[in-house]
Formats: C-alpha cells, structure tokens, sequence
C-alpha cells in the first residue's frame, strides 16, 4: 500500500471554494490562504441549524505504543456517511509542530482517510497557533515590562502564575530563569515554557463564541497576584485589546478538504492530555451549521478527550452529541491485555480477552453521561477474523453496536458498514440530554473526586500544599463553578503511564492546579505529567526533508 | 488631516490578483493569502529583466526620535513614479510585531503612501517571521535534546553558539538559564533569545537565491563546537531537511498594493541595527523582473542599512542600483544640529544648518560605493520655505539632486517633482558600478576597520577578549571572507546613542562576534545594542484595540 503522503499527493484537490459550494458555504464569505485552505467567517453559524444536525463524538480506548488511528477512523466515519447519502461534515483539532516533530510525524488522518493538503495543515495552516504562541508570550512580556517599568514605585506581584508558549517539544524550556545578566534585563525570577496547545489561549480560542467573548475572556486571563492578594488580569496590564487584534483571524474556523473532497473544518488543537483536548466550539458549530451529521473527536482516550468534551465543551457550548463512536483497534486491545508491543501483530485471544476490560470500562464511562455507544473495530492488515469476532462478540454482550472500519485501505467505501450503523443507531436511538459528571455548584476538590473515582476509577484523591493554596484562591476568586481539566498521562486511567489494562484502587495525585480564569476552568494537574513535552532520543524531524520538491517524513 | 488608518481604511483595494495582472505576473501562478496578499513563486525571477531593471535605494540621515518617514518616501517615490508614466514597483520589509506594538506601532509607510492591507501587513502577514520563530526554536529544541540524549555517552559541545528567538520587545529573554527544576528536564545552561529580525535564519532568508539555496545555508549554520574544536553544524545535527519544510513557503514574495493600487513586494525583516536591514534579495529581483523601477529601502541611516545593502546584499547577489536617494527631514536635521526635540517644530536655521553636517556625511558614505546621490527632503507641514530652501541650497552646493516630497500629504501626485528628478538622474547620469568598502580578502578585524573608519567615522576599533576568541575561530574556519554586519544603534555615527550630529574622534568597541556561517556573514556587535529589544514604559500595545470592527493602534 502507498504511504500516507504518496496517497495525499495522489489525490486531484478541489479548489476550496468549490468544497465550500458543494455543503452551502457562500463562496463570497470564504477568505483563501492558497488554493485548498480557506477560513470562513464566524458569522456564519447558523444555531438553528446547529440544533437539528447530528453530532457524533469520536473518541478511543486507552491509547498504547500500537496507535489507534482515532482521526482516521473520524474521516472515515465523514467518508462513509457521505457515501451513503448523508451530507456529513467532519471537525478536527490542528496538528502541533511538537509532535509532528518529535515522536508522531502528523496528525492529519492516514492512508485513504486524511484531510488535505496534508502538509500545510501539519506545518503552519493558516497561523491560527502561530498567532497563539504570539499572543500569549506578548502579555507575558508585557507583564514583565510592566513590574520592570514600575519596580520604583513599590509596585509587583507576590505571585506569577503567568508563563510563556512555543508550539515546540523543549524540555529544557520547562523551568527557565529569566531576566538575568543584569539590571537592564529586566527582574530576575522563575519562568519557564508549555507548549503552545497548553496555552490558556488556546482554551480561549475552542472555549469563545465569537470575537466580542475571546476579547471578553482575554480580559479576565488572570497573570498573578498583587500583595494584597488582588487579581491582576490582563484587562490590569490595560492590553486585552491588543491580544484581541492579535487573534482577530484566529477565531474564524478553517475548512479544507477531505480525501475525497468532502468538506472539513479543522480549527483549534488543544491537546487531551494537558488541555481539554476538543477542537473549537465554533468549528463544530460551522460544521452543524452546514453539515446533517457532524463527526468530531476528542483527544487521546475516552477518560481524556471524550470526558472534557462533555464535561466542558457541551457543557458551556449546549451541544448534544447523539451518538458516541469509540475507536478500539486489535493490536491496542491486546496491549492491554498484557501482550507485549513486539508480540501485537500476532493472533492472541487470550491478551485480546483480557484487553476488552479497558473497552468495557469506556464504554460505562461513555453510559454514565448517558450517551449511546457504537464501537468502531478500526482494522490493521494484520488482525485475524477470529479477533475481530471476539471484539464483535463482546460488544453484543455489552449490548453496544459495532462495526468494522477500514476507511485507511479503502477510504469511504472501508467506512460503509460504521457509516450505515451509526445513522440507524441516531435514527433509532438518539441519546438522551447529557448528564453531567459533576453540577456546576460543586467545589473545585468534589470535580476532580468525581472524575477521579467515577471515570478514572481511583480510589482516593490527594492535593499537594501547592495544589490546597491554588484551591484557596479560587475560593476566594469564587471561581469555584468552573469546569475542571485534569491534566494526566494519556496511557493509563491512573497517573502512572505504565498502568495499562484497567488500573483499579489507586491514588491520583493532583501536583498543582492552574486557573485558566479567561477560558473559565480550573486545570488540575496529576502525576507527573508535563505541561511541555521532551523530544525523543531519534526524532521525527531527522527523516522529514523535502525530497524531489516533496516533503517527506509527515504522515 | 486622517489618520493613517483611516487613510488605510478610506482606499478601495483591488483583489491582489488584479494587482498581479497589471505588472504582467501570471496570475495562475499568485497564490492568495487571503483577498489582498499573496505569495509570487520565486521561480518567477527573470535574470534578464532583471539587469534591464533600474533599481534605486532609499536610505536616511540619522535617526532622531523626530521620525524620518524612509518607508512612506520610498512608496512615495513609487507612486511618483507611476504617476509620471514609469512602471514602478516598490520592495520594502516586512514590519516586526516587537516594535509594532512596543515603539513605533507599524511599519507600513504613512499617510497617503502606504503598502495595504496595513493591518495584515503589520500583524501575522503571510506568517514569514512565524516560520523563521519556528524553524529557529526547533534547532534550538533539536540540540539541546541532541546534548541531552547523548550526555551518558559523553557527547557534547564546549561552546554552544546558537540561541533561541522571539519576534517580541522582552528585555528578560536576553539572558535567561534554561534546564532547570531536575535532570528530566534537560541539561541547565546560560541560553537567550533575540528578536526574530535578528534571526541568522532571516538573514539567510534574505541572501538566498532559491529553496535549494537556503537548504545550503540552513544545513550549514553553526551551532557550536565540540570539545575537539570542530565546528557543529545544523547538517551535523541531521535536521537540515526538516528545518527547510519549516520555512518552504518563506522563500516566495509577497506582493501587496500600494494606496494608489499599485504593486509592491513586502519580504525579509531584518533590522539594520542588529542584522543587515534590506528586504530579500529574491523580493527585490522579483520586483525588477516586473517593474523598470524598483525602489528598495535599507533600515535606519545610511551608516547602517545603505552600507550593509552595498557591502552585503549587492556583493552578494550583484545588484547593481542606478541611484540612492537620502531622505532627510527639516526636524531630524535640527535634532543633529544641537535643537531639542520639544523646539524641532519651531523654524531654526542655525540648528538647520548644524545639522545638515550629518546628511554631509552621509552623502559622502555614498559617493564613496559610487553611487550617484539625490536627497528627498520629506515634508512635514511645521516646515518653513526658508528650511526647505536652506536644505536644497546645501544640496546645490553638494552637487546633488534635490526634490520636496510630499507623499505623506498627497499620494503620488506629491513626489511627482522627486520622480522626475530620479528618472532624469537615472537617465543622465546613472551611477558608475559599485565599489565596496572593504574587499572579501581583508580580514574581519581589516573589514570592520575600514567600515568604522571609512563610514562612520572612528579613530580606531577595540576588541573585547571575547570577540578576539571568536576572530580566532573565525580564522580556524577559513571563513575571513564573509562580508561583515555592525550591529550598532541606529541613533548615532558612533555606538554612543546620545551622539547626534557627526561624532567623531570616537573609538568604536566591538563586544562580541557572531558567526551567520550560512548567512555568510560575520555580526560584529557594537558597545552597548541589544539583539533583542526591550519594552518602553508606556508601549504602544495599550493603544491598540479593536473599536466597531476597525483595528485602532497600528500606523
């Protein structure tokens, strides 16, 4: 089979403004970046419209070395339906320069089931975390001119909790000193980097309606402390309007354009792991405004992404998904199950088996929200009848439908079967409203308990006395009805990344908490998950180059 | 009179492909970012038209907090053009978001002499600087990872010459120490960021012929040295590749209009003050493959940018321009003739006159490349008849050209008077080819001698230790034939930012030395300028907002 950009490449694009005809996007409204990317303007969300289209989240068992292909399997999905029929419409998160960099080399779907032109949205799309990364480390030199310029006058902060961004896997910049060298540099203290899809801004930008509420949620961004323990916001450093000016075109969603020239918006690109992990708000409700069915995905695994999406997302956007699809891939399952990563592409239904326990515990968790679940099998050339049997018998215990997925080799037509059952589960069977994992009045520590012991599956809760001081202040802020984002490694429901399976009776650490007063949640941070990512010892960067005039090495 | 943003506002633009047309580029080739930017691919160079081209540099007296207005005068003088019948095409800078919203809040010409979409222009543009910020960092990500991964095996690098950048005004990133808060967190060492001007990446995009060419130069960059004194370069590190796929799309100009829709080419920013100041040698070829004028401006006075544009950017891509226009003001001239900025508006013949010894000067720096010189006396309405005439008097005198432009109040219609001067001194005497200052076999410390002496005025040059450890790598290299780049403040012929006027007798301190070994280029660093700038007390960010939809705060 032809490698992911073999296949991108070898697909005729359509210009975008006819992607954007074909589902009713008015032409005249779409603004071009090159021939195939196009931003479209905010204001055409149309709400009516996004109350009567289907939202279908897709999200994954517990991730592994394996790879599980949950972007692929959400094109596939968009694919599929659109070959049955439906007028589907997929929205995505963008890619990070991190990653793509580092260890995973793209995020823009694979073999037969990609957004296009792939490259572009790998590398620097339309800006939209450039302008981000801009944004953000402008108020923090902003602020740090301001307690420089003002030092004489008695004036400072007693705490700063504002940091600064790069879209970068730097390890080094984690915990930096800046300001040194000098008086004229500034003032000496403890600083240090996230990656730019950590960014408070980033929240902002999938959290906003429009640009009047980014400038609105810019204003209360909250950088530090004074020492009589007021806050000190970036509408107090007197520069909300020029951040705003900064991420004036941030805001619109980008539409480019499936494999098979279907419509996608792909806009926002928190990650699940250190941030909630969905694309933006707006994106999904374009989506809506000009889609019947609306595939969106949500980070990482279901206790990640899909927990966030409803918890926070739905929650303050009043979005209704009808329908949860959950990504589970043989050779994953089998990892779970104790079968070690050189041994997954071998037949072994007894690791399969005992891998369905961490499907099993997702899909409950997906239930306790109250939504119907479809378990899409997403297929690898290796994987044997007698495993896909089994996953398939396991899902008719669980009474959940399934399907096969095999949009990577096949594209839409790989898609058809999941495509097929997901209409008739929305038709005949439509979730019902959400419920929530925790009610807005409860107190910051009671969120993260209940995430904690009812998704995770932990035994008890503990907060560092860094964590306790964080929690005070949001008392005393009375910001306490904020949603959380717990922040935690990807690979296990515990904290501790080796916990593969289903980790049961353990103790979830929260190391410290973050307010994220302009996004309007409070991030807690558990184990020892790093907000900024390291590289790898071999990284992907060392194999990308362009070859020919093509680039080589995304996928 | 409007503002300049209202001016900008006031202009109805024309689709940029329309633009193109009128020049004669093909318009299937343009690709939009957006309705009036574009990007025209560098393939587009025509070497011919190219010699046939008359190209003529815009440089200044020395700055003063005055203003001078070089931008507006050089897209004055292509409108003057124009408007007498000449197909005229302007190449300028692309501004920095570190001024934009710290001192000067844009960098797009002014008042009726603008390039448009200023707003876009001054903000992310066509995300240039974004992709230099990224590809730079993600060197610096690369090496430090490299050190950190290979530390077990003893590998490392005595000296680490590559820092990080940021395109902001943060005097606190200057010197800062990275890798602290424990071993997970990389290898703790003294690090710093300059602004993204400063970039050896925006200088190599500048010199670069084509992609093929900054692949040569990325790969060749260094970044250190090992403990066996061998240079380590970015092609050592393996990442030559990747980095180039980061910067693909920089390569090609981009075209905008001016406020009388015609054509101009905004590319490449690096200051003349901590960098060599011109725009791109592809924008600048591309712009004489269109037009039969083309004006290009090079930073700051003519001590900085003009000497570098000579010495650096004709040496290496053998442009030859037909003439230099010094523009000169009546405050900035009274600034150097001794009159403190609250009087400059106030008619003051004797400071007048003092000052004109700094445009004497100037004069003389270029008559010394041979180039024929006309001053544009750039008109603000406090000026007097009798300052006009006293200036033009010196200029006959001088025995060059002399024009009024009025650009700022008038559009084209108001440098008509410095079109027809240009033209016919162009057409009558066009300049003999240039001489440079110092030839490629001097030596460093014999280069930066001759350019202390000869241009700006120096009794003699010093060298601190470090820079002497440096000429001595320098020497090890084999690399004594790269032409050299003084940072050097803008404000004065010395490095004494309070010596106006002509300093003279003064001894010139070269601090450090760095190595662009794939700019090809030597920095010499000059008493006490910062490669990145700080913050004012009052920046012009608390200016700039968003107010009924229309940016305010940027000109």
């Amino acid at each position: 089979m032809k490698t992911d950009i073999e296949i991108a490449r070898s697909v005729e694009l359509d210009k975008i403004k006819k992607v954007a005809c074909n589902v009713g996007i008015p032409v005249d409204e779409v603004e071009n970046y090159g021939r195939y990317i196009a931003k479209v303007p905010v204001h055409l969300i149309n709400e009516d419209k996004v109350k009567n289209s289907n939202l279908i989240l897709v999200t994954a068992i517990t991730p592994t070395k394996a790879g599980i292909g949950k972007t692929t399997v959400s094109i596939g999905l968009a694919l599929g339906l659109n070959k049955i029929g439906k007028k589907a419409i997929v929205a995505l998160r963008e890619p990070s320069l991190g990653p793509c960099f580092g260890m995973k080399g793209g995020a823009a779907g694979g073999g037969y089931a990609q957004v296009l032109p792939m490259e572009n949205i790998n590398l620097h799309f339309t800006g939209d975390f450039h302008a981000i990364t801009s944004a953000h480390n402008m108020i923090t030199a902003l602020l740090d001119n301001y307690l420089y310029q003002n030092q004489a006058s008695g004036f400072g902060l007693k705490d700063i909790l504002w940091k600064r961004v790069l879209d970068v896997n730097d390890r080094t910049l984690r915990d930096i000193v800046t300001g040194i060298g000098g008086k004229a540099n500034g003032i000496t203290r403890e600083a240090g980097f996230d990656i730019t899809p950590a960014s408070e801004i980033m929240a902002i930008l999938c959290l906003a309606r429009d640009l009047k509420d980014l400038r609105r949620r810019i204003e209360n961004i909250l950088l530090g402390y004074t020492y009589n323990d007021k806050p000190f916001t970036v509408k107090d450093l007197g520069v909300a309007g020029a951040i705003t000016v900064l991420l004036k075109d941030t805001i619109h969603p980008n539409l480019v354009q499936t494999t098979e020239n279907t419509a996608a918006f792909v806009h926002g690109g928190p990650f699940a792991n250190i941030a909630h992990g969905c694309n933006s708000i707006v994106a999904t409700k374009m989506a809506m405004s000009f889609g019947d069915y609306v595939i969106t995905e949500a980070g990482f695994g279901a206790d990640l992404g899909a927990e966030k999406f409803f918890n926070i997302k739905c929650r303050k956007s009043g979005l209704q998904p009808k329908l949860t699809v959950i990504v589970a891939t043989a050779q994953g399952l089998k990892m779970h199950g104790g079968v070690s990563l050189d041994k997954i592409k071998e037949p072994n239904l007894n690791g399969l088996c005992e891998g369905l326990k961490n499907l099993d515990k997702h899909i409950n968790n997906i239930r306790s929200f109250h939504q119907n679940v479809v378990v899409a099998f997403n297929k690898y050339s290796t994987d044997s009848e007698e495993e896909i049997a089994m996953v398939r018998e396991y899902c008719e215990w669980a009474g959940v439908g399934f399907a096969v997925n095999n949009a990577f080799a096949q594209g839409g037509e790989g898609a058809v079967e999941l495509a097929e059952l997901v209409a008739r589960t929305i038709q005949e069977k439509p979730s019902a409203p959400l419920t929530f994992t925790y009610k807005d009045e409860d107190s910051v520590p009671e969120k993260i308990e209940k995430v904690a012991k009812n998704i995770y599956g932990a035994k008890m809760v503990t907060f560092s006395s860094q964590a306790n001081k964080m929690l005070k202040l949001i008392k005393d802020m009375g910001i306490s009805d904020y949603p959380i984002c717990i922040a935690k490694t990807q690979y296990s429901f515990s904290a501790d990344d080796k916990a593969y399976g289903v980790a049961t009776d353990f103790e979830l650490h929260i190391r410290d908490i973050v307010i994220n007063n302009g996004a309007e949640m409070i991030v807690a941070i558990a184990g020892d998950i790093m907000r900024m990512p390291g590289l790898p010892k071999d990284p992907q960067a060392t194999r990308i180059d362009i070859v020919n005039g093509f680039i080589d090495g995304l996928s």
